[in-house]
């Protein structure tokens, strides 16, 4: 139930024609429903002769499950985060065109001609520069949101505009936590119980990720993205877009990184345990892709900080040290969740029952050891051996 | 120039009068102007055969340098503060009264037969107890604003209302900024000179120090008290009172834990200089005193942690590891920051200009070993070394 009008695809073309900003796409030639996300519903919408328009419509509860409450202001989060992570990381997220807030609807560019990147690697498709383009995404983010791009005063008001408590305690409890405790959303297969049981009853890797969720919950270092997992990016050749930007707050950079650290330790799972392994060793290359571009990027924002009196070399490369570290770890939890348990992912749940014990065990001990090895050039290479 | 009326002596009694929960106050037999403080008005008001009332007003400038606007919307957070504080450490800041946001004034308990602590170590005058009382505040603000005792969604609303732009970057310019750079409003001793241009010229300070400052901007840990000197405090016999919370916000906790260890450097120094060996490195047996009571109080607070699913006793063990090194980090640069740049301390500058100068050049060697050196039991063993 919903105190507003919900979509649906016989009534799109109406409120399409009820907004000015869109009133182009009035009389479209098609409307699907295309959400395939769990917390939203979405609706493509095709027009004669130009690119069409999107739509997301958040509802006041969860899209999966009507019965888990949500505040639909999480629409309106989503629209201030894209206009801001477009304006720092133009062409990098999804172009914004219409915000309707009291039926907390969103129009978005089409980006039909996308596909979503999970799929490609879990196709085995090497998707050229994706890795890379991602890498700067995040550091675009990470510079022009925090006190480096800011500066003192618009940092701390941008961080106290965007606490974001319904959306995190999603990531606290699905990602910090359940996975880490006797839980109903935990599905763990016979043949891994005993690996699962050794990954989360080591004292090792409970601290790592008790500390880790301390600092997703107190580290208000920029405006990240907070969900960028591979499922979370649109590609086509030569255009990489980062959506559903809906969990973004001030957090830890490091966390965005080991989004992406933590899925392409999955994708790179599936490959090894279907054989595939030139794929599954390309896949866990992207993970130093994505870093060396962050870095890049990062290093050529750094003449720009706002404020470099005190914030000299030596700080630049404490940081990036700090938040190489922090990939690592949080790159372990964004792994292990996965295999452990709400919300899995098709790298891992597509595979035979026999196949998919063999990549959860494996997912875990790398998982195990990005959480507690010196995070080094050589991490991805253990991790290669781990998951092979 | 203020759009609300200025107390004087001459207008309290009928302001008191104005305010209901001050009508008890309304015909004192005194009223003394009081504020030593940089930044406010303070009144004292005696009454007739009982405990008077304190007033402390806000200006939108800086009251030892009008032309320096300052919102006086920091009265409004200092009244949050204490009510907060004195919910998580009752007895440990002053009582509130009054608030009147209008006129920006608010009324506290009368203190007057307390004495800064300041003064009385300066005199070499032992208080039993007040540094543990200082430690254990500490601990009940870092464990009772945080995470883990407020939970997530209460975390986060508080650290959203309490950001504190204004006062936070005199901090970030006087704490970590000024000091390193060449500032009118640095003063610096021909004999000193070179001491300090070797201080603030080492890459490794200038790397800790910007490092910290990063930190002090995105560590929403707790609603740290921000200026915990030992003039922030108010002591008799058996009474520790913290004041002067204008500078609260969520930041880190070893800041104020390194508010006091900086400022506990400074008093020592003046007491090895001035020959009293005795007093100085009991002023400095203060910086452990504090440090295992603020530990002590944490581990006794730390079973009530909201959410004890994933913080387990590994992270207590990690997070207390962490506050400590801050409080090192941060402690140096509070004792730098009052012999090279803006608003000294009496410890230093009431000694003669031979003395002075040996008690600063010591003091920044003291706190060069407190930013580089690991934290260990016996980090002030070496200060105490570095300073006599």
């Amino acid at each position: 139930m919903s105190a507003y009008e919900l979509l649906t695809v016989d009534n799109v073309p109406g409120y399409l024609a009820s907004r000015p900003a869109l009133a182009a796409f009035a009389n479209p030639v098609s409307v699907r429903e295309i959400g395939d996300g769990n917390m939203n519903t979405v609706f493509a919408v095709e027009v004669e002769g130009g690119p069409g328009v999107v739509l997301k419509q958040s509802m006041p509860y969860v899209r999966v499950d009507p019965a888990w409450p949500i505040t639909p202001d999480r629409n309106r989060i989503e629209a201030a985060v894209l206009a801001e992570h477009g304006r720092v990381a133009p062409g990098l997220v999804p172009a914004l065109l219409d915000v309707d807030h009291d039926r907390h609807v969103l129009a978005l560019e089409d980006l039909s001609d996308h596909r979503v990147w999970r799929g490609l690697l879990n196709e085995g498709v090497r998707t050229d520069g994706v890795a890379a383009d991602l890498g700067r995404y995040v550091a675009k983010v990470a510079f022009g949101t925090s006190v480096f791009g800011l500066g003192n005063y618009r940092h701390k008001a941008a961080l106290a505009a965007a606490v974001n408590p319904e959306l995190c305690e999603i990531t606290e409890d699905l990602v910090f936590t359940e996975p880490y405790i006797e839980h109903e959303h935990n599905k763990i297969l016979p043949a891994t119980k005993a690996d699962v049981a050794a990954y989360v009853g080591d004292p090792e890797v409970r601290t790592a990720i008790g500390l880790a969720k301390l600092a997703f919950m107190t580290r208000a270092e920029a405006l990240i993205h907070g969900d960028l997992h591979t499922g979370s990016v649109l590609v086509k050749p030569g255009s990489t877009r980062a959506f559903d930007v809906e969990f973004a707050f001030y957090g830890p950079v490091g966390f965005d990184l080991g989004a992406l650290w933590g899925n392409y330790v999955l994708a790179a799972a599936r490959g090894f345990v279907q054989g595939d392994d030139a794929h599954a060793r390309w896949v866990l290359g992207l993970a130093e892709e994505t870093w060396a571009a962050f870095e890049t990027e990062f290093r050529a924002l750094w003449p720009d900080r706002v404020d470099p009196r005190i914030y000299g070399d030596g700080v630049l490369e404490g940081y990036l040290a700090t938040v190489r570290r922090d990939a690592a770890v949080f790159g372990a939890a964004k792994a292990a969740r996965r295999v452990i348990g709400f919300a899995r992912v098709s790298d891992i749940e597509t595979l035979p029952e026999v196949e998919r014990a063999v990549a959860i065990r494996r997912s875990l001990r790398a998982a195990r050891h990005l959480l507690t090895a010196e995070p080094g050039r050589e991490l991805f290479d253990r991790v290669g051996d781990l998951l092979s």
